[in-house]
């Protein structure tokens, strides 16, 4: 049996703020945890169910983690999810600083994207057509929310998130910006650029701020053949990283 | 106030049962009330709050349709929403017969796409290319869940959804048929056709079906530049549609 103590603890990383206080999060699932044991992330503890432990010992072996036998009832007290009868893990958030980009790295910005399934979804879609590093304004989803990493699939242990203020931020970038926007330059009839650039995602409501729009380069729309309004933006998102990416490879 | 009779059997509407005994499904929020009075389904009845009439009444003023005033309240227990304090709709679910399909015509197949939020955003990708019409195996997520008219952002006014044993019917069919494979040609290498053809998409964790991948003549893979596993299934069917209506108009 855990300690109310370290339940408390765990539970609390479910909230932002403590996250930040503590410089850790929580992680639910088999999938999850396996990527994150086999990730570049620190770990903090690991809580398991007596009949899951067997299973799971030998990929806990390597590692100097403390590993504590938990209740299913327990694992569903601290974590998210309704049910969960294997693994809960706590990692520690690395403090990354904004890297130097590769010459033809195609980097994802984020101009206020809210929604955490949304954000999740896009590491999902990034790390499938190995984007690496996105850019996102302070106002985005946070990463290391719950709901993020659960829609990531594991995708959060590849793809490293930076947030800082978009228009400083693309104001002293001399790489083309590419923007998603309603009204665009036609992206089934544009010719993208193979080296490194930016691809602005916008919120799912507003699309991308007045701001970030000045800073924008080229203006990109995702041809209409039908009567939909929009698409959402982990859509969006994917159809532009698999133009980009076909294009880039020559197809 | 509304009788509880009138609650009681906007409610049971939210059950599968209920919405196939009655013919009739609801439908939440001035978006997709909109897009449902501009459609072809014939309405059974609309419910309203006091302060949203005046803006909305004028909608409704067209249509023989009874209009009820609500409280946000009765809103709230005869639908899915946690707030609601606009309107809510009755619709008369239509009977749709096997259409016969045009020559160019895309249509989408699902085989036991069973998440609603999943089969809401698929219908609102295919209005968006164009499609009009999706054929689905029976155990896919039912057309007419609130989760996935809600999703589907109003496009489930513009696209329609038939239900039918997929062997049988791929099995007499003499177009292309198309099948999202983990294992495939590369879907960016591929010449696509654009004469019509079947577009199939699998279960969220078995993908295809065995039985389904036996009638394939095409099978497409999104390609992988990353490390992700998979994407999700509305994910792939909108990078799948945009290739293919790419190709189509000669782009």
């Amino acid at each position: 049996m855990l300690s109310k103590k370290s339940i408390k603890f765990v539970k609390s990383l479910q909230i932002k703020k403590y996250r930040k206080q503590e410089q850790s999060f929580l992680i639910e699932g088999k999938k999850n945890v396996d990527e994150l044991l086999r990730s570049h992330y620190e770990l903090h503890s690991v809580y398991v169910t007596e009949a899951f432990y067997d299973e799971y010992s030998h990929k806990l072996d390597e590692k100097t983690t403390p590993v504590f036998l938990a209740k299913e009832s327990e694992l569903v007290q601290m974590g998210t999810f309704k049910s969960n009868n294997s693994v809960l893990a706590v990692g520690r958030i690395p403090s990354l600083s904004l890297p130097k980009f590769g010459p033809d790295e195609i980097v994802l910005v984020l101009d206020d994207v809210r929604d955490p399934g949304n954000l999740g979804t896009i590491l999902r879609i990034a790390d499938w057509y190995g984007i690496r590093r996105i850019v996102a304004s302070p106002e985005s989803a946070d990463f290391y929310n719950p709901k993020v990493l659960h829609a990531s699939m594991g995708s959060f242990s590849r793809v490293q998130l930076h947030y800082t203020a978009l228009t400083d931020f693309l104001k002293h970038s001399d790489r083309p910006v590419y923007g998603a926007m309603l009204q665009g330059e036609n992206l089934h009839q544009t010719t993208l650029t193979s080296s490194g650039c930016f691809l602005v995602m916008g919120n799912e409501s507003n699309g991308i701020s007045k701001e970030v729009e000045a800073l924008l380069t080229h203006k990109l729309t995702i041809p209409n053949y039908g009567q939909a309004e929009s698409l959402n933006v982990a859509i969006a998102t994917a159809v532009l990283c698999d133009n980009f990416l076909r294009q880039k490879t020559g197809n």
